[in-house]
């Protein structure tokens, strides 16, 4: 049976029978034919023009159909109007963040009011920082995992200096037991508590970037606020990916990017979560004219009367191509909903794993994403035995038009984006790396006369 | 003479004489037509087809005419190469600030090392703030002019706030004298010196939003520093008007917008300076890992090594769709140089000069905005007796397709931009000006009538 399940037939009726599902929008994207890709050796695919296996949402998602039009009506609009597009037009200007608010918030698991569409992930990171990294004597330290993204720890460790404080003796990083490769949430809880007063600010990737493992926020979130922390949550790869309660979980803050699993072009607007707890409570924040209550923000008086909500965080005037590029993605989220997606998600990547478990005792080739749905997203990442034989078959997989992504030293994630992969992209991919990975351990002649 | 002077004759002579200048650049933006713009009265227009009058540069720049080009390009990239584009194409990603770093950097005087293009301007006047208001002790103090732009403002007051320090003891704003309208160096640099050691940061407008006041950058900024402070500029209505010299004027740090005289688009990307002989200091800064040095970006360490540049104020990947939106029109930059634009601008604002002049007398208009060519940029602001008088002379431009911009309570700001502009849009301006004005002195039925 599991032989037959790795078969394009098995696959094509799964995707017949699921396609009907409104989470499954594969038609509202532009999928990369294999030989427009510039590592593609079209003598291996089966035909140059079909979609390539575009596993690699986790990194940059794809461009939805209608960004071009929505793109296009605003230089229109600019063209024509000139700075009366602020006012005049399908979508003005000023308010254009409007467009997707509302529909950001239903992605995240947030209420509108909670959420503001601006900047980009590490500036909203700092921004969160501000408001909620205020260390005060003892209580200073920030905690987060050992093996964060660069960015946030940069941003962690630049915080700490911008205070005056030793990063060495305010970061807390926490690592998986030794041998394991991710934490464990009662481990998170016990270090919560044994930081106990001393905890300033909590901040996690939601899903770990490396890993793919999924934290338990609300448990987390609940013990950091318990000893009177903070805790903050970098959505990067969770948002449009799981379905996310920030506000249920009572986060205090977050961010995330839209580039990634929102599809909203390389170096899309970032998000902002501040729980509404926290609203109209006067919070240091950096603060910009954009934060300040519309009814006054053009009087260019001097007073800082900021909005009521997550807006007060807002800086500057919206930048309006990357806001409508954000929405021609979320207009696709609307038609379907995180629970469905999330639904359909867990069966692609079950699938994903069964198909690359059967490949995984021969090669040595193990799965460090937790096999419990609920503790992963849609990514696995799989750990190579050696950096050699990762990269080949990266390589290799390239070669057969499949996108998936090598993060050093010996992990290739593979991301079934819950929007527009489907089971056939899981099947080419299984297939590819079987013979990706026969073709890496093969003789180095044979390699070379394929390459 | 001076009658003849404001005559479309005389303005198209000028026009002929002048267009060949590599300053006019004209054709290559889109200008909105006279019927396209939403307040415009056609049966008062000659032509609904002919270019309206734009002259809010100062606001929104028009859209040059490759922008849309550019962008589609990189759509295509998106859509084909999907996550390949960050390393593939004309113009690869990760990288692509590089495009518009020269250009910027020539357009504000200053070295390539010393820029970074990211973010939007009140975004980077904070990172500005977090690096160069450090305040010590009695050196705190803020020193900034009293009407600044509500933005800047609100960045001062919550910075103060952030360090907890009381806004009201350390933000020192600066007033013109009793009866005038702009302030006078010798005033200004006598208050750096009255402030002496307790000044920690001056941060003015490089030209004076409302007033149009282009300050002595260099002799203040040298004050300031003479007493130990930091000078910071922000140059939104000075980036693409006026030949700045960042650089050689002895700027701590600067920041800019794009979308008003550099002609990005609605919320385009902003800039960011910092002087050469603040790089590799270490200052304080909020970290990201597009600070981080390229050659370990990528491997996710934890150890910040910063780029050398004032490419480590950088925080995340690049927006590209806004990158290359300015690169559309630094691209028309690069075939002038900002001291020829200065020259020609300089000609065209003293013709603008000229003509409002004449109509100054009788309607108890004055231009508020300096004389003296070397203390204004393009923009001259019209001060008007009365409010109403103001809004109905706005209106009455509107309505012959002058787009020029109303600040509350009784000035308009117009602004013949460098590249586009031409002595026939100031021809036509003044012409609708004397009509506008007259019909909104003119009994209100009338009036009623026309509307
Ligand atoms: C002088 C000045 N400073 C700051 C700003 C705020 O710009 P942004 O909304 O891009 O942050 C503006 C906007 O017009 C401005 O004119
Ligand atoms: C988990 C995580 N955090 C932060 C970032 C940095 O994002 P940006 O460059 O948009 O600031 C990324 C980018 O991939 C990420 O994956």
């Amino acid at each position: 049976l599991q032989q037959s399940l790795n078969s394009p037939e098995v696959a094509s009726v799964l995707d017949a029978r699921l396609s009907l599902l409104p989470s499954s929008q594969r038609n509202a994207f532009c999928v990369p034919s294999n030989k427009a890709l510039p590592q593609t050796d079209t003598s291996l695919q089966a035909s140059p023009d079909a979609d390539c296996v575009y596993l690699v949402g986790n990194s940059l998602g794809l461009q939805p159909r209608r960004t071009r039009e929505l793109i296009s009506e605003e230089l229109d609009n600019w063209a024509n109007l000139g700075v009366n597009g602020h006012f005049c037009g399908k979508r003005p200007w000023l308010p254009i963040d409007e467009n997707v608010i509302s529909k950001s918030a239903a992605v995240v698991g947030a209420l509108p009011s909670e959420v503001a569409v601006m900047n980009s992930l590490t500036v909203n990171l700092h921004l969160l920082l501000v408001s909620f990294y205020r260390p005060q004597g003892k209580r200073n330290r920030i905690m987060y995992e050992a093996a964060a993204f660069g960015s946030d720890f940069f941003a962690f460790e630049s915080q700490a200096r911008v205070h005056g404080l030793d990063p060495k003796e305010v970061l807390l990083p926490l690592k998986p037991r030794e041998g394991e490769e991710t934490l464990r949430t009662e481990d998170v809880v016990a270090a919560i508590e044994a930081a106990g007063d001393t905890l300033c600010t909590l901040c996690f990737g939601t899903i770990q970037y490396y890993t793919g493992q999924l934290f338990d926020v609300a448990p987390i979130t609940a013990a950091a606020q318990k000893v009177g922390g903070k805790a903050l949550w970098d959505c990067a790869h969770a948002a449009g990916n799981i379905d996310l309660k920030l506000h249920d979980w009572g986060v205090d803050g977050a961010c995330w990017c839209s580039y990634k699993y929102l599809n909203s072009g390389p170096g899309g607007i970032g998000g902002f979560f501040v729980h509404e707890r926290h609203h109209g409570k006067d919070l240091p924040l950096l603060a910009g004219w954009w934060g300040q209550k519309q009814a006054s923000r053009f009087d260019m008086g001097h007073e800082w009367q900021p909005e009521a909500d997550a807006s007060a965080w807002r800086l500057s005037n919206p930048p309006v191509l990357q806001t409508v590029a954000l929405m021609a993605s979320l207009e696709v989220f609307a038609r379907t909903s995180m629970s469905e997606l999330r639904g359909r998600s867990m069966l692609l990547t079950a699938y994903l794993e069964l198909l690359v478990l059967e490949l995984a005792g021969e090669g040595g080739l193990s799965v460090i994403t937790p096999s419990d749905p609920k503790s992963r997203g849609c990514q696995l990442s799989l750990k190579f035995p050696s950096e050699r034989l990762c990269l080949e078959t990266f390589e290799g997989l390239e070669r057969r038009g499949v996108v998936v992504d090598h993060r050093k030293p010996n992990v290739i994630r593979v991301a079934p984006a819950p929007l527009y992969n489907n089971f056939s992209d899981v099947q080419r991919f299984a297939k590819a790396l079987a013979e990706s990975m026969q073709e890496a351990k093969g003789e180095p002649a044979a390699k070379k006369a394929k390459s």
